[in-house]
């Protein structure tokens, strides 16, 4: 039995939702890598009770190391380090050598303010070096140190106590786990595979049945199989000890049997890192002609470092008269068949190729909502179009359901995936 | 003391972090708007022994509702209903009545694909079809059922069960709120407000400091003050029961005193909706010429519904021929200064304007990295310029700490903030 973990998340704003944890999926993966079985995130407000109860149910459950984000900066409700050391029956203590170091660090960034007020930056200092006492502490990336805190009696869990902001506790974990105090918490840790499979264009139910007839055939003794849907792509999760390789070779195999149209991906790459090291290889470039999304598949492309290697640019024509001026988009055809039309997003494709001399552009034009649709072109109606050289072309059109977010999220992801098969020379989609 | 509430949210692949939650942050406000106060969200893989540790944490920390999502689906690693069932003490059955509508919406669906196999169709069928007895059925929207279900001895939370696709859970949420036996589960609510001060331009420690200073000058009692940092803003949340609203009026005036320039916000709107408000205000149209962010910005712009009104569109020049032939940058510019340069963000920002006939341009310009960073232009880099008409420009250039995605992220806030202030017909940013 491998060791446990869990995560507590702490901040209103993260349980109201105003923030979106990003904290717990990292450190997710980060456990994973370490062995470690992620068992619960927590996420709880600015509530020393709250914080506490949180803290007990995760040692009722018999976890071996607890980690926190969130609720060490200066302000009042943060109260992170303060009830751990209670929880682990920890004095608070000032650490005047800590004390100073953030002293430093507070006024070296004082200097990128103007009008800063010395006084309130000592009390944040101060407060910033009170932590339990026989605590490992980890040196501030921002202005508050991380904490390693086993339970003073020895028995229960060890809680790793990191900041908030996803930058500073990312900077910080190689500290963490470096630490002796860490690395005996999580001594019994066994390692775990995952591996994932992405299929495009079926719906889960096909999943479903293909995994009883799995289990019929070969079983899937010592597979954890989660399956689920996100942006119109099925993703299928399987985690193993190494001993059960083969059964997931098995399971792999009959998802390729009986998918292998759909399946477009089974070392965990993304269709947009698929799209991008097929554009490398040929050594093409990409360009974009986005209505509805208005940039969001320019903005996706771009996110991978280097995409300026094989991304031309993009033209976002949101108006009728953007696309005719910028994309080239002959007027008289918006008027004859309308802007959310096949014969538009064909235009725009090209618009797209031409006007920024790339090897392949992308049209897309559609009724995001909640407005603007007709009976003919209701809400959720996307036309795509991919234009390559020497005459290729794909084309699409879905109407796609949810909401404004969800239709301009899913049409970057089915274009993402006319994209991809373009580059690898294949037909068009079949259903979305 | 108002009833207490907890948020479940299922799946491995939300626990990991594949998939990023969207229910429980949207559930938070709808536990807020009702009154009721939202005390926990657990996240837990789909195991069922988990799932069930789960429920029992948030009745022992006696909350008088529970909300799940997630598990509903047609694959064997979909347990919710089983586990609910079991923890509140209730047989499983089979609804026949249920199950022949959920078959007439897979026979439905089933039309958008081809292939499929109605085998693996009725299986599934069945399975969603199986519900706790005695609780209240939630007509599905997808195909999953939703359940209302209390506790079989009358004693502990009621669970409510929800579907895990965003869409599907808040097309449902209304029906749930409205049964009978929901309502009788947050009998015992009392109203809350919440407010939102949201500033831009100072650190949190300023934050801190007014509201020490605040409690010492006329007391915080009855106030539960966060403060968080998000996208580079510092946002300051407090939530009160009505006969707090003076003590809460002294806070927002030591605020606004205090930080009268920075502060932006006073009724929680953001900044994206006031640039959008000043635009259709003053009938003026934005465009955009972003290189780094590559096309976040338009993305953004376009995200809120009506935005066609007031957005010309947008040129994605990532490459320096892109920047030429697209937004007219003169390419001997180019070669003097440098892509990232203040002169460049300015003539992108005429460019946007003039290739896009708009009233405002933006334009963006940095070194979003990994790599490209020089010792004269580091990594994080960017040059931003917002021109309007008669000549009103206002640039800014700041070196922005963390990721590609902070830096690309980021800037679309401070090129908001810009726009604003020039609609506003103020002057350029202090420190960010």
């Amino acid at each position: 039995m491998s060791t446990r973990a869990g995560i507590v998340v702490t901040g209103t704003e993260v349980l109201s939702g105003r923030v979106a944890d990003r904290n717990g999926p990292w450190l997710s993966d980060r456990l994973r890598d370490l062995g470690v079985d992620h068992a619960y995130t927590l996420v709880v407000g600015d509530r020393p009770g709250d914080i506490e109860a949180a803290l007990a149910f995760l040692r009722d459950e018999s976890v071996g190391m607890i980690l926190t984000s969130g609720g060490l900066g200066p302000t009042a409700d943060d109260l992170t380090a303060e009830v751990v050391g209670g929880f682990q029956g920890r004095e608070m203590v000032l650490d005047a050598a800590l004390e100073g170091r953030i002293g430093v660090i507070l006024a070296r960034n004082s200097r990128r303010w103007r009008d800063v007020d010395p006084e309130a930056l000592s009390a944040s200092n101060r407060k910033q070096a009170v932590v339990p006492a026989g605590a490992t502490i980890l040196e501030p990336v921002g202005t508050a140190p991380g904490l390693v805190v086993p339970p003073a009696g020895g028995d229960g869990p060890t809680v790793v106590v990191l900041p908030g902001p996803p930058g500073e506790l990312q900077a910080m974990w190689p500290a963490a786990a470096a630490t002796a105090a860490f690395r005996a918490a999580i001594a019994g840790a066994t390692s775990y595979e995952q591996h994932m499979l992405r299929l495009f264009g079926i719906p889960e139910s096909e999943i479903a049945e293909t995994l009883r007839v799995a289990e019929d055939a070969h079983g899937l003794d010592g597979l954890e199989v989660t399956t689920c849907l996100r942006r119109g792509e099925v993703e299928v999760v399987t985690r193993f000890e190494p001993a059960a390789a083969p059964a997931y070779a098995a399971l792999e195999a009959t998802v390729r049997e009986r998918h292998g149209d759909t399946l477009f991906s089974v070392d965990g790459s993304s269709v947009d890192q698929q799209v991008a090291a097929l554009l490398l290889e040929r050594g093409w470039t990409i360009a974009t002609a986005e209505s509805c999304t208005g940039g969001l598949l320019a903005g996706r492309l771009t996110d991978l470092a280097g995409s300026s290697a094989y991304v031309a640019g993009g033209l976002v024509v949101y108006s009728n008269q953007a696309k005719t001026a910028l994309a080239g988009v002959d007027a008289g055809l918006i008027e004859r068949v309308g802007a959310v039309s096949t014969e538009v997003a064909d235009a725009l494709a090209d618009g797209a190729r031409a006007r920024l001399g790339a090897d392949v552009g992308v049209g897309i034009t559609g009724v995001a909502g909640p407005g603007g649709g007709t009976e003919r072109k209701p809400v959720g109606l996307v036309c795509f179009s991919v234009a390559g050289p020497d005459g290729a072309r794909l084309g699409h059109s879905a109407t796609l359901p949810g909401s404004r977010a969800d239709v301009r999220e899913r049409s970057t992801t089915i274009a993402m995936h006319m994209a991809r098969r373009l580059l690898r020379g294949e037909g068009g989609l079949r259903g979305t």
